[in-house]
């Protein structure tokens, strides 16, 4: 195998708090290991390959490493752009000028499509490059890995925002309030809601997840019947609720470019709309949106190490010789919650999204099992409760 | 004056993250005191003292109540409702019966201008009523007082929501977000936002306040403009925000009961809708909303201090004879900030709504001066900035 060549480091995809925990990782162990020369932190993911905007990370003072490794959000920048034939060339161009044989993705299942794709060119060329992906995303939806970098932080954002939210709503009952949390074709924030639960009347009553589309009939009865049970009611829901069509709810198509329309939506005002509207109450919704993967007020220590051991892990197996490969994130047998790392393929990732398993949504389609809270709790950590007078 | 006669403490009006410590601050002080014979806490405000549901406060463990000053909402329930003539004379049948000496209501204008006839009523049928007022909102929009305890907590909550909000969005441009705070008539909490703003492109590129209202026409070219300029752009507003027309935007009147209609509308949503429909530009909106009032995660200390403070000052007003009064919050002078308690008239603080000064608002009617900031820097402490590459 190579030894001795530079390295580049990109992220891909939607940032989350935890992501510049791997960027430190890699270049924690980049340091440590000494068996790359160079390390270069692309500006905007591949765009920043392709135009050389590139940090040299090797260089960093330490000391500011350690506090973009606790800063939320992408402190080199991400992408969404498709890539071209061409991009790919001038990437090869890239790499071959700088003697690039380490390349490092830190994205979700679109990320490591693009892995991918970088793992194959340099193949077809004929440049020798080690691809490794490391995982992140908020959503949880990557396929084997136990679960990813992120997902417990953001989902413990949401827990505690529906805690306190309805903590406001039972002082002053009468209310509905929709919650929208992040969250597009899978429902595993959502579900993590429901660890705020402690008692019968505790928020969030109904969770719904886009795994079990809902029609507009069986929302309303939902509501009326746990509004009358409570006299008050939070729904928690994300952005990528599904109705009994398939089309998600509140899919306002004013996204200019035709991406990512879903995300322009408000679904959480659309189902307050429709709940006043066909049941007659008092509806508002809350949409902390971004904030949910950007604030660091609910972050957890094991999400940060992870994410950081997730970076570390892959440069180690990038300079064991494997390519192709995403960092993973095992599960360890037994009572106390231990996760170590682990590879799998690229093209078991690349295509694939993992949704939240159907038998932990209860058979109503409007909560959650407790199988699926025993898995969430080491990651989210307690949502402990107020006290009551 | 009267001595030994019981007290009633009651909230009415939203909740704030800091208004159980004056519930606390109430309580301690009667027990340091011992000049009050029972001290009843009433659920969800008017509405408990007239079905008489009380809770003895001084029975209950010191533990439960420090637990209860720590966390977010009102532990005895509030309320909206508005207080017929029969609900006055059942009050004090209850006041009469109990040997209710002492009246402490902890709420924003509108409960004031309430205990401004409660104290009225009370004095037109001879039962002697020692009437106190305890100040809170997270509006800040109370008159006499410096600021109001709930205010700080709730703008540092938000001033962080649009640091965190923009740093996910620096790392993906090409993006605007509008981002709407709480706040309806006055624009404190939205002009706090500003002290986020350290560099020129740090976000909020723009605030507006509903002091300023503003037309379609200028929100297009401020957001063209700011947009051009740093190639993404976070807008704050709050949900009360006016357009020339002097109309809320975003006043979905879905309000069944024809109650609080601006609350129920999405103001953000609006915005961004017609932001990306005018200006062709990928818009979204993320809305906080309760959680800027029911997180603890942002709550400063001085402003649990503050509010227990107020609650404390309430009792001992009351047993050195005072009535008809509200307690205020003093800024001491010196260039240390500190904070005492005066007292007001009722009268003074019922009937008015203090507004931000328009002095504050910057001649564009799009941002905020830097007298505003120094004067909101020791209620919401500094915004630090997240490290760059």
């Amino acid at each position: 195998m190579h030894r001795g060549g530079a390295a580049i480091v990109a992220h891909g995809g939607g940032p989350t708090p935890v992501l510049n925990a791997s960027l430190a990782g890699v270049v924690e162990e980049a340091r440590r290991t000494g068996g790359i020369s160079a390390l270069y932190g692309a500006r905007n993911g591949i765009s920043g390959i392709v135009s050389e905007r590139l940090v040299d990370m090797l260089s960093l003072p330490p000391g500011l490493l350690e506090e973009v490794a606790c800063a939320p959000s992408s402190a080199l920048g991400s992408c969404r752009q498709s890539v071209k034939a061409e991009d790919f060339e001038r990437m090869l161009e890239v790499l071959r000028k700088r003697d690039i044989r380490y390349f490092f993705y830190n994205g979700g299942n679109g990320s490591m499509y693009l892995a991918l794709q970088v793992e194959r060119a340099a193949r077809a060329a004929s440049h020798e490059l080690y691809v490794i992906g490391i995982p992140k995303t908020i959503d949880n939806d990557l396929a084997e890995t136990d679960h990813t970098p992120g997902y417990g932080s953001c989902a413990r954002f949401f827990a505690h925002a529906v805690r306190d939210i309805g903590a406001d709503m039972r002082a002053l009952p009468g209310r509905i309030t929709v919650v929208e949390t992040l969250g597009r074709n899978a429902g595993w924030i959502v579900a993590a809601t429901a660890l705020a639960r402690k008692r019968d009347d505790d928020p969030p009553h109904l969770i719904y997840t886009p795994e079990r589309p809902i029609s507009e009939d069986q929302l309303i009865a939902d509501v009326e019947r746990e509004y009358a049970r409570f006299g008050w009611l939070l729904v928690a829901v994300c952005e990528g609720q599904l109705n009994d069509k398939g089309e998600p709810f509140g899919a306002d198509l004013f996204a200019p470019d035709g991406f990512a329309r879903r995300l322009a939506g408000n679904l959480g005002h659309t189902l307050a709309q429709l709940i006043a509207a066909r049941a007659g109450l008092r509806t508002r919704s809350e949409k902390p949106g971004l904030l949910g993967r950007s604030s660091t007020a609910y972050v957890t220590a094991a999400d940060r190490e992870e994410a950081r051991m997730c970076g570390r892990a892959a440069v180690a197996a990038a300079l064991a010789g494997e390519s192709g490969k995403m960092v993973t994130l095992l599960r360890e047998p037994g009572s106390a919650y231990r996760a170590t790392t682990g590879l799998a393929e690229l093209s078991k990732v690349a295509y694939a999204e993992r949704l939240l398993p159907r038998e932990w949504i209860n058979a109503a389609g409007n909560g959650i099992e407790p199988a699926f809270l025993d898995w969430a709790r080491p990651l989210v950590g307690d949502v402990p409760a107020y006290p009551t007078l």
